[in-house]
């Protein structure tokens, strides 16, 4: 694939501690990422220029993150034909549902595949099952992950015991 | 002022009901205006010009309704320095309560003025209101639609004695 | 590609008319699909079964609509890697609410790509982005789709011609 | 009655804190329970067995307790024919919400009994209720429990007193 | 068993068609029940008289249906050591929202098993899975009503095929 | 009047420092009031036999507070003509928003009056106003509160000058 | 009692179908009102005199109805130490979830006594109990009107005989 | 222009912290105001006559922050032609909610120009926006301020660099 197959754009910097997970996972699946903070209200033109050459600079999927009003997905998926994951972030008054809603309820014609509030990890891993249909690596990667999450379920039960005793 | 004073956009043609009675308020104040559908998501560099040349081509308030995710208002506000006022409009699963967290939930140092769910003849108004601080002309108007609003509510009280004899 | 690309299931024959904006959008791109009723809670056998097989089978997108409760996107993501989109359906005393923030807050580890509600078109268009990543037509489809949502879009500037003339 | 009466599954580790409150209340009342943590999104495997299996294995209710997209009572539901109690954990952004309205929505045919957000307690209690059906020792302990609700109530009152000269 | 095994009471009248689904699925159970109305606010002594003599006239379960302020569940369960299974009925402006957040939020210690927004088939089958741990023949008859569940579901899939050519 | 104009029952004792502030006020207004913790749900007897006597025992109010389903306004005003004051206190995780409603959605013929989440003092203030119909000493200290709330609005401009030089 | 024991405002004649219920109530109850429409936007002088001198005109009681923004009721009890009833009515997209919170959420030193939303019967009924702590034949006629909705709820049994044998 | 532009109206001394961030806006664009308290329900003469004469004062814009039932903007809006800008304030326990709500669905013929919760900058930078089209002074300041909110984002990106770095 290109130089880097996900870009990550975030509405502000105030987003960082919410993305970071998101960047941990990339690294532990080698998937190499580009990430820059370009609102979607202070900086629409950066931000447009980035949606528009997305494609042809290689880029296979979008990750945006945003919060309250929310734009920054839907403005960049209105000058992309790649997929876009939107993160709604849960900052402001009412807690991330503005943020969930913003981003989630597009008009015909330009989807957003919106994770859960702050869940940046979650759109990481969508975004890897999107690269997994081009690159089996990705796919065998994803499934020892799905693996491990079966596993470090069972551990816990050996928590359970633990918690059980000490009760 | 300039030829047309306001600029109303809407995201899509399903809005001119919605808009109707917004324009009908305008004709009575003679106050000028240009409309046209121009979708922050189906056609982002038409709305991005609209909004960066609005200053310049005269206008003094923009209007811009949309629904669900309901950006266009928003999108708007991040190009130009002029006042955008945001009508939500209650299409959709959720009748508005998406549009108008979308519309009015903008971040720091971009503010959309919001008005009422469907509420395009309030905008109308606001609008004016606006203009009145350059133009005392419509601040008169205003103040004589004023008036009748209180004359209206003062009539109503004779519908209501007729209601009470037919109870 | 496999003989299928997208795998679509629906909780209950209920959501027909829902998706039925989908297959159309799937046609008209040419993209093969495979559409069946799997209730996550009636028939949770038969709902893993697809899921666990998809990928081997060929399947690169799995879209799950579903209403109220609406498990269905996160059971099947539960039992696969290939990205899975969810769409809320409209359903119910609370218009698709439940089913929204059902299908969107899911766990860390299990992401879905969830639409807005009803919006399977929407799904439709999002399944074909993730797919342009390999297949090239449809991503140069998709930028034909974006063209013609331009010009709609200055089509109905048209109509608002027509409109403010009959006011 | 069989060798534990009540099975009690959980989506997470991070659910204990919620769950203490119910197995204090099994051990007050002589009531055996086994409590293991099985997520129906990482470890959908073993939730099912553990489901499909309940009534054979002598279990007479099921207890499930999970946040946020919260699957796992309504998982369990589609493969027993027990009563299932879900509690919502009030874990993520939307503080319960979004987990009590999947858990409660369920479809036609496969209900869940669903106490309040984090409410353990009362999901032990109502487990406790429906094993008095069968067993009614149980049900003479409620009786004393439920008076035992009264006194502390009526004692409470001397507390007011306090209240009130200390005020 | 008693007499009767399901005693159902309702808030108003205006609940009959909330509640039908039910009576028809105890009929099909042979599950015998008892059906009246009894205001938890317009008749409240009625109501506790119900409540409190609810176990020694035999019932095993109640089924309490109300909307709005839904109080009917809650107040019967304060009078019984009985399960109490809630059906919040969506009438009033708000759809039932307000009634089933009146039903779930019980305080610890009177805890009200509740179904979706005029779920009353799936109390009647929540009701049923309660009255199988004690017999039998019940859990035999919810073990087939299931499987006809999944046949039914597999049925659909016929009818998607007809959809499909009429498309 | 009676020995004591105003009954005040509490849910739990963990009302109390909601209802601190309507004590405040009812010393300060030379009000008599009883007040007691009398659960709906924990103690429903001793809560009947408060409301039904309430109006023979001489009270005139009664105000509840209650939290999370918040029965105890409602349940009271089933057992009386005496206007009763419900205030929905803000515990349990949704923040009051489940007692309001729960407290304010009452069916025909059962009113509660309803004042805003944990807005004791209002409560206490309304309790007044509803005295003061008979007793017109009432009237004329909430007449002088009411001039009070002017002054202290009209002193807090003064902190602003203090606040503005210290900016 | 003077010439009006009770008045009702209204802040728009569309809330005329909503008042009806209170109105019949009131002639039920020989209680004399007053009604008329005042809107506290459009016509801000005419509600505060109505609030100012409802005392000294011998008023006992107020009810505002109003929707949306409803601050009718606020703006009167921020001009009387009247009771004021404040009627949220259902009117706009958000169905009186706007106009309940606006009406119930007033600060402290003026509260609202707020019912349920388009429940005008329930505030004429609280109306009556407020009057009543000083007319006793009131007072005896709602316990007759209480009695009445006993045997209403009783009566609607035999309905149910009906209802079952229909089925 | 008059001797003060804007005119701030607070409901409460616990707004000052919100609109703190407004009045530094202020001074750095040089637009001259007046602030001060004036309660909707505590001081209605005082806020009514602030409202009045507003216009023949000078002033061209009114910024009123208010919390919970919030009813300050559009009790202002009632008495002026001026434009009204409604800055709903986060206190109480629906976090703004109510706020929003009761600021931004006013009826028809009196707009509020409203702007997200907490959101006084925003409400300060519109308000120049206002001012600007009739001082063109002002507007070139606010391109300035755009320009340097656009440089802010960019400036952003190299600490993204160093947190990357320290990742």
């Amino acid at each position: 694939m290109g130089k880097h197959d996900v870009l990550i754009l975030l509405g502000s910097d105030s987003d960082l501690p919410v993305v970071k997970d998101a960047l941990d996972f990339f690294k532990g699946m080698d998937v190499s990422f580009k990430i820059d903070i370009s609102s979607a209200h202070r900086n629409p033109e950066k931000t447009m220029v980035y949606a528009k050459n997305a494609r042809n600079e290689g880029f296979r999927v979008i990750i945006a993150v945003a919060g309250m009003a929310a734009h920054l997905p839907g403005v960049i998926a209105s000058h992309t034909t790649l997929p876009v994951i939107g993160v709604p972030s849960g900052s402001g008054s009412l807690n991330g549902l503005d943020a969930l809603l913003s981003i989630v309820s597009m008009p015909k014609g330009i989807p957003v595949a919106t994770v859960g509030i702050n869940a940046a990890r979650n759109a990481a891993i969508l975004a890897c099952e999107i690269l997994s249909i081009k690159d089996e690596n990705i796919g065998e990667k994803l499934e020892k992950m799905k693996e491990e999450l079966r596993q470090q379920n069972d551990e816990s039960a050996i928590r359970i015991e633990q918690y059980l005793q000490d009760l």
